[in-house]
């Protein structure tokens, strides 16, 4: 069961503050929960892994099942939501050299991720490496018509269907999509592809338990039914009868609230496992796009630690103290490694001969939050049993939660993210998109006046 | 040659500003030069491909060029200074799936890196994948005694090497560290390893263009000459006799500096080609440990664009309004990608058809920088002719200049790192390490206080 520990907060955030901020916490969990909230129209993630429908997720793992018979690669085309979460779970459960392994240490095909950017660079070297490889799309979007993935399917598409045929390309492209509308529900009735369903009220950054990022988590050999009971066991221990500051997502929210008004503007979430660097990425899409609006927001950063003790540790203990810090920990490492003997010593670390490594790397995170909490950063722990899917399960769910009731706490809807359009209706209105003409010459003017000055 | 484009910020920094700062400027650019600046005991980088030992980079290449011929695996093991430059130039110049090409697509050793963090299943893992395989260590630290590396080195070793011959040990296993002192020193002294030198003027994370990273960069197949060569160009365009304002690193070091100064104190640093996310990791460390101190400068914060545009997109278009961007620029791609046609447009693709994806990627660029600048997010721009061994040393030296001239001007030493240290004493004190049991002492008591609250 995941747990939540904020004793390092103690020096910065009294009892007194977090008894008068819980009316603001409760009135954030009664909206939430009774999806009268702001953007509550955006809040089926709350009940997800319940309403799951059983026939998809029946779906969902057939299909996995075939691909990972049937394809060396699945090419996952998504960008943002239809990316993070997905990537966050695989990488953080994968072998730390998954890609390298030979193919007889291997159990399923590798995942690659594409439509994500828009280098031309990284296309190439993906088209190199594909080539003459058994690869599979599972292409996910809910309109279809965002440029990033539209232009990576049509690339790869090209490439390696074009002579395909219709069976095999029916074979190969799983369409993940809207219910009913957009280009690719369009594209898969006409070519009779396999479906899945991005829900309604589920926005993209809360979107990895659905078969966004259910399907390829799957494919790539992890027991979603483990991650989904991970996350209802997260929610059970939102939703059961007790004191609402107990409630590990509901009590990071008030804490973190209390913090970022007092002046902590940035918040620092980090592990002390490398493979869980994708997993602060998606956590800064989270609290980032749902927070970040109005002028205001918490600036979310991500640090690989102990990796970043040497670059950015100085910044954390000596610069700005506007610092809060989040430390995601397991209790239990999957494989012990002992820290063998060496009799000369000249490296001084005999002292440590026979010594497990976690235990060095659990003091070097006693020892870390001792040293920021001194240095008036405030530290809190989410731990977990260990690196598996039901604890990714857990911290979804818990992350998800308390990113909606901090933003209700500051009256902010988690559930859009209006700033998003400026740059893509720029981009639009200078590529010469039908119907961006006025836009684009607004455009022309402002360059052409920048340029005169 | 390297080109520093600040117009995005003429709606926030006014001429007169600029000639206001320029005697602070000059002030810290005569210091540096001079070598009498605040920590010019570590100044040595500025002349580093000038004063480089010839005959020291002649060995390099010489066990460059070994190595490809005789190991599958070069391990890098070094942290911070040690890591992340090496990483950075590798990354931003190797194929994009470079550890998953076939050997026969491949003309030299896969590189690796470990002793960047205490994982356990990191090691364990890495031991699964170098089992039978011909590997090589260069072992890179100063004192050789830092924990994470010492330990990494260890593990490795004893695994690798255990039953190796004494010859098989001295043909795979290569120093860099100081030229006379320390743990590493020591060792190669008594197995008669190769050696590199840290120089004793080049701080950690200025040394990416010493044997530091130079030699895992060759062995990586990457061109060093032509690295320092973009190096000594940028550095001919700082010290050639011209106008201040207009050489880059010292115009942009004047810039940041105003910016800060009027309360933009997150700077983002992005790319548009998803292999220079490493590099931003390097630049993290340069200016988070070089300008945060005594309780203040810019918090650096790395994006890779398009993909972070649907993940912090938001937050920067909309959120609080500290932020400044910089952004490197590529003004060709190494290999074009027209997008295909696709006459159903189900997509609404079709009006790029035969356009290629570069010019779509620098219209996202373009379009994202008018939105940010709309949104009160000042812009500039580095920009280098292609993603090269030449950029990534004209990127080096500038980015290096101007983080020194940017702490100059605030009156804080760029080369020192005083918060590092906090950490590293309570671990070895929670370790119990010889002759820190007085902070042990504290620290028992600190928790026991702690825990009673």
């Amino acid at each position: 069961m995941l747990h939540f520990d904020d004793q390092m907060t103690f020096d910065f955030v009294a009892p007194h503050e977090l008894d008068a901020i819980s009316g603001q916490l409760e009135l954030a969990c009664r909206n939430l929960d009774q999806r009268t909230c702001l953007g509550s129209e955006y809040t089926g993630w709350l009940y997800l892994p319940d309403r799951e429908n059983k026939e998809e997720l029946a779906r969902v793992e057939k299909c996995a099942k075939r691909l990972r018979e049937e394809v060396d690669y699945l090419v996952v085309i998504g960008i943002g939501g239809s990316y993070l979460g997905t990537r966050a779970v695989i990488e953080a459960l994968s072998h730390h050299f998954d890609a390298q392994l030979p193919s007889d240490k291997r159990s399923g095909p590798k995942i690659i991720f594409a439509g994500h950017q828009l280098s031309s660079d990284y296309l190439y070297d993906l088209k190199e490496l594909l080539h003459g490889q058994r690869v599979a799309f599972n292409v996910i979007s809910k309109s279809g018509t965002t440029t990033e993935p539209a232009v990576a399917f049509r690339v790869l598409r090209e490439v390696l269907f074009r002579d395909a045929s219709e069976d095999t390309f029916r074979k190969r492209v799983i369409i993940t999509t809207d219910r009913q509308r957009g280009a690719l529900r369009r594209l898969a009735e006409e070519r009779d592809l396999e479906t899945f369903v991005i829900p309604d009220d589920v926005g993209g950054r809360f979107s990895v338990l659905t078969p966004v990022g259910l399907l390829p988590i799957a494919v790539a050999g992890i027991d979603i039914d483990e991650l989904l009971d991970g996350a209802a066991s997260s929610r059970d221990q939102e939703i059961q009868d007790a004191e609402l500051l107990e409630k590990p997502a509901a009590r990071y929210a008030a804490v973190r609230t209390l913090l970022a008004r007092k002046g902590y503007t940035t918040e620092i979430l980090g592990a002390y496992e490398p493979s869980m660097r994708m997993f602060t990425e998606w956590w800064k899409q989270l609290f980032g796009e749902s927070a970040c609006k109005d002028g205001r927001g918490v600036i979310p950063l991500g640090v690989d630690f102990t990796t970043d003790l040497h670059s950015l540790g100085q910044m954390i203990q000596e610069g700005p103290r506007t610092f809060f810090e989040t430390i995601i920990r397991f209790s239990n490492v999957r494989h012990e490694v002992l820290i063998p003997d060496d009799g000369t010593n000249l490296d001084q670390l005999q002292y440590l001969a026979g010594t497990p490594m976690s235990e060095v790397n659990d003091k070097a995170m006693l020892g870390t939050a001792l040293a920021h909490v001194a240095g008036g950063v405030p530290n809190m722990s989410v731990i977990c049993e260990k690196r598996s899917a039901f604890a990714m399960g857990e911290l979804i769910y818990f992350f998800e939660r308390a990113c909606a009731l901090s933003c209700l706490m500051d009256a902010v809807n988690p559930f859009n993210q209006p700033g998003v359009e400026a740059y893509k209706s720029n981009m639009f209105a200078l590529l010469g998109k039908p119907g961006h003409e006025k836009r684009r010459a607004e455009l022309e003017n402002l360059l052409e006046e920048r340029h005169r000055r």
